[in-house]
């Protein structure tokens, strides 16, 4: 995000000043996680050179755009420059134009991040400067804007949800000793971290071998109160989840769903009764059929599905390359080769050409210059690393 | 680093600007990777409040210390205060002591990070405040000295050299692809940081199956000259390395070292005649007895040792519990169940409580609050995650 801002810079389009407030207005978005969806999370601050005369945010669905938050902290903003995430709208919908707003409160000079790829709502940056306001934008492309507003800028051509993967792995690639036992790898800063991203989400997605263990409620108990708390969504295959489920019987305010396969789901549907809502799909034979499921669930209104796990669950999504986003959290712990591997990958996740048929790198050195690269990329960092305690998560997205 | 700080400054035992001066102070530092040892790498900052009269370094073995450098730089420094990263020395070394040269200049206040643990060297921020000077510090402790100088902070008592560990590792914990097709996992920003950090070390590691099937030079040719190069050390229990290895052929100013077992090591001494020294240690039924080996190459005046790898020498020196610091580079592939992996770790590894004899957590929330911990911690990150293009690095010490 940050280095095409600091490309801006050194090119002169962006001062200093103008990076530090957009920078800001990017961040004041984020405080919209769990919370305006499925609007874009926006920040907004009106400044006259370094001086900051008001800054706001998107701050709940169907409330005032950043922009005209920040405007009307601001008071007398003639002349003074608008920083925005994202392109200023034209449109009217729950609210009215923020163009109009931003044109009526006489800003000299808008500076936007992201544009708004919306038919409607995008071409808002054209439009103010048809009417005479200097306007500066987009900076970075789609990639960047997706990193921080992963749903919006999700394709919306794709008929199935923003689907994450949130993960804990040891040093050595391991979720759990062998055996099964039941322990955290990561500290109490990860978990109050992951109940946050929970909060974003409109579906938590486990593993049967993760709820039969562990009976989890799945539910967003951290710093985010979610305007619509997440779906618990159950795999299961044979048809084994009971009423007793806590994920089932606390869902706070829509029922659980239980994906099964499509002949198990008349029993299951019997057994649970009004208790959860039953999903089907065909199975394969290496179980439930994913990408059927997932498309089932976008029919049945869910659009964004953070799985949790486990192992095994996670890599035969990622061989279905439907995963978007990874949340790896890595404890600084061992746990031996007998552990249970976080990512049970066969083959199908690597790509068609096989690493050996690259040349081997005679020169060889480990901190050599030549020599091929491992072909299997396909996913890159879409931010920096953060340390939680001792713990650090890295967050992939797929590369488009 | 910063928390320390943090916490003095909320204490208001530090102002926001002291905290600026004394950050840089030890990001100035820094730049004496690879060209201080065995000095710590120390920097330091002249200021009166936000106004900085002058920086300096500890640029090089036996040239002026950071605080003399700083106190130049600056002019006059009557009443200003002396912002340094480690105590100033009292001692005559190579050059006279800091503590006067502070004296001297008039400075009204000194304000240090680390403590100087040295018998001779120690003791100078008493020196000063018994002859009037304010002095504050040292803030945080041992293990937040030892993250930024990690050889000065090593225990001098023990016998054997600091041993560092670093390998690149898949997202799934792997090194490779089965089959041993050698492709380079990480981006070329990885191989300039190895190769910077290979500056700092004067022994590089590297088990049988990387100098056999890389044929690496081991040499540090990144961003950094280091005073004196690095040697290689190349681990041979059979006696097989040849005199055409481009290590041993083209080690810079010193003659690389073999470490092979106590039978071998004659022939191969024949064999490799002046091109290496040879160093023997007894074998085990696993191999080379590391921490005899590791003895042994203290005794030869190795003090700090980088290990590259493969993964089973890794393993190997994480079981002996002789590492002390691991730089885990992880990039975003995926190499699947049948790559080699990252750490081939058996229960040797792990704490003597087995985790299963802990109760499992019921309340089995992956997200939740109860339940125990995984038991074998034992290492924690020194520093931040760092980003180094589309790969992430994490450094680990041990746990004090």
């Amino acid at each position: 995000m940050n280095s095409s801002l600091d490309v801006a810079v050194r090119e002169g389009r962006l001062s200093e000043a103008d990076r530090r407030h957009l920078t800001r207005a990017i961040e004041l978005g984020r405080e919209g996680w769990g919370r305006v969806h499925p609007n874009p999370m926006v920040g907004a601050v009106v400044a006259r050179d370094a001086d900051v005369l008001g800054e706001g945010r998107h701050e709940v669905l169907g409330g005032a755009h950043a922009e005209v938050a920040a405007l009307s902290v601001a008071g007398n903003a003639r002349g003074a420059t608008l920083y925005t995430s994202l392109e200023p709208c034209r449109h009217h919908g729950k609210t009215p134009p923020c163009t109009e707003a931003v044109r009526a409160a006489g800003v000299g000079r808008v500076i936007f991040w992201a544009a708004d790829p919306g038919r409607d709502a995008g071409g808002g940056g054209g439009w103010l400067r048809e009417r005479g306001v200097a306007v500066d934008g987009p900076f970075g492309g789609w990639d960047d804007w997706r990193a921080e507003n992963p749903f919006f800028f999700h394709d919306p051509a794709r008929p199935r949800p923003f689907l994450a993967i949130k993960l804990a792995v040891s040093l050595d690639g391991r979720i759990a000793p062998a055996g099964g036992s039941r322990v955290w790898l990561t500290g109490p800063e990860v978990r109050r971290e992951v109940h946050r991203l929970r909060a974003g989400f409109d579906a938590i997605l486990v593993g049967r071998g993760t709820w039969e263990a562990d009976d989890p409620r799945l539910t967003a108990r951290g710093p985010v109160t979610p305007r619509v708390p997440p779906v618990p969504v159950l795999l299961d295959r044979r048809g084994r989840a009971n009423p007793e489920l806590r994920a089932l019987k606390e869902a706070a305010q829509a029922r659980g769903i239980v994906a099964t396969s499509t002949e198990r789901a008349a029993a299951l549907r019997q057994r649970l009764g009004a208790l959860a809502d039953i999903v089907a799909a065909p199975t394969t034979p290496h179980g439930l059929d994913l990408g059927a499921l997932l498309a089932e669930l976008h029919r049945h209104g869910v659009t964004r599905v953070l799985c949790e796990g486990g192992g095994r669950v996670a890599a035969s999504l990622l061989a279905t390359r439907l995963v978007d986003r990874i949340y790896l959290f890595v404890a600084p712990v061992f746990i031996g080769s007998e552990g249970v591997p976080a990512f049970p990958l066969g083959a199908a996740v690597r790509r068609p050409e096989p690493p050996a048929a690259r040349p081997a790198p005679r020169d060889g050195d480990p901190a050599g210059t030549g020599g091929s690269r491992f072909p299997t990329r396909g996913w890159q960092p879409c931010a920096d690393p953060v340390r939680f305690g001792e713990d650090t998560l890295i967050v992939l997205d797929r590369s488009s």
